[in-house]
């Protein structure tokens, strides 16, 4: 089962269903290819937090010449980091150096503290793709990634919310830029898997309905540019488009 | 004027007016004591983040060994850090040292970016008191402080919002554990001050009605024990009060 938010034609926001046989998002009878451009596909969920991890893929951290963390390595985005499905982001100006970051995001689906990884798969919701764009100018030279991660836009999410049993345990994750493929690994490679890091985070701070938990990149990051279209696909759920603008 | 967010006797939830001389809040002619436990006090603002800096009284980062940064060190507290008055908070278990920090915070009142250090002031809804509760232990440990400064329970934030006119540019900041001064302070010791503040985090995150920003803590910090009392007074505010639980 796949789930999508948008904005139909009339204005009002819709809960809707997603098929992707047709890739065709549908409430009460109506019905609208995924890009037509009389709906606006709004991000899955309305975080009030999003818990991101970094260097959870041992050849990421190599590549950003670091050290594999032995605890999750945790970081935040707020709500003014989200962006959409179909979105335009606006990176901070005058940075030498803004990377993407496909991500396998979940989004959790009740208020939970305390949970153990064997109970965790309950209070999820599902899977969406996320981007975790990152400014590095910033990001490396300051202790909290706040100007580094959590900068407006900083969190494309979508286009849907697929429900767990549509999202294998070694589901692909893959980053396309302008049509060309710059990342590809899959959620088997998570050095720290979904239930620990739902055990590790709720040990510390209470998770609630519509929270991300965005789960890490694979190597192959690399730098955006103005007019960029960045793609990031997640097997069993769809693909998050969106557009870059660097001003 | 002070702004009191309570629940009345009949749990609904009133945005009223608090009275210093009489320790009162108030609203359509129902009056109660600030401290009268037919009411719940209520954090004096629900931000959809909470931007924290880090050493920004230079005896405080004296005393942590920290270098005075060359410009405010960015971190976050998400919504459920948020603690209120006359709450109980409960630290993480098996910690060996959770440190009070009192602050002055910043509640901003209309929705913004990009804006100047000259107009900053009038996107200031008021002030209010925070306790920018600290776990050492993970803080120390950790490149972003999430379990350091973002668990549940490490924002005490209130008890009132007051008006900036009721705060001067040198409002005290003090904080007493069971009635014994801890911190003593005031706001002109700021190295970055408010406006500045407001510019540069503005520059990279969108700040929402509602939304905190805690200028940081002056030295005298320490760790708190299981039963402990604290308040935090800011001059023109009023007094901040809660209890810790050491589990």
């Amino acid at each position: 089962m796949h789930h999508a938010r948008f904005r139909d034609p009339a204005g009002s926001i819709r809960e809707g269903t997603y098929d992707p046989q047709t890739d065709t998002v549908a409430f009460a009878g109506a019905e609208y290819a995924l890009d037509d451009t009389a709906i606006d596909v709004l991000p899955p969920a309305e975080p009030t937090k999003i818990v991101c991890i970094g260097r959870n893929y041992a050849d990421h951290a190599a590549e950003r010449d670091s050290e594999v963390p032995d605890r999750p390595l945790l970081f935040l985005k707020p709500p003014n980091a989200v962006a959409g499905h179909g979105d335009e982001v606006t990176v901070p100006a005058g940075k030498d150096q803004i990377d993407w970051e496909a991500e396998i995001a979940v989004v959790v689906g009740e208020q939970c503290k305390d949970v153990s990884a064997a109970d965790a798969m309950d209070v999820v919701a599902g899977f969406t793709c996320m981007n975790d764009v990152s400014n590095r100018d910033d990001q490396d030279r300051e202790q909290n990634w706040v100007r580094g991660k959590a900068f407006d836009g900083a969190a494309p999410l979508g286009p849907v919310l697929a429900t767990p049993d549509e999202v294998p345990t070694d589901a692909s994750v893959e980053l396309r830029v302008n049509g060309e493929t710059k990342q590809s690994s899959d959620r088997s490679f998570l050095m720290f898997d979904v239930p620990t890091l739902i055990e590790e985070i709720t040990a510390y701070l209470t998770l609630e309905p519509g929270d991300v938990i965005s789960t890490g990149t694979p190597e192959g990051v690399g730098a955006l540019s103005d007019g960029d279209t960045v793609e990031v696909t997640v097997e069993g759920v769809g693909t998050l488009e969106h557009d870059v603008r660097v001003p």
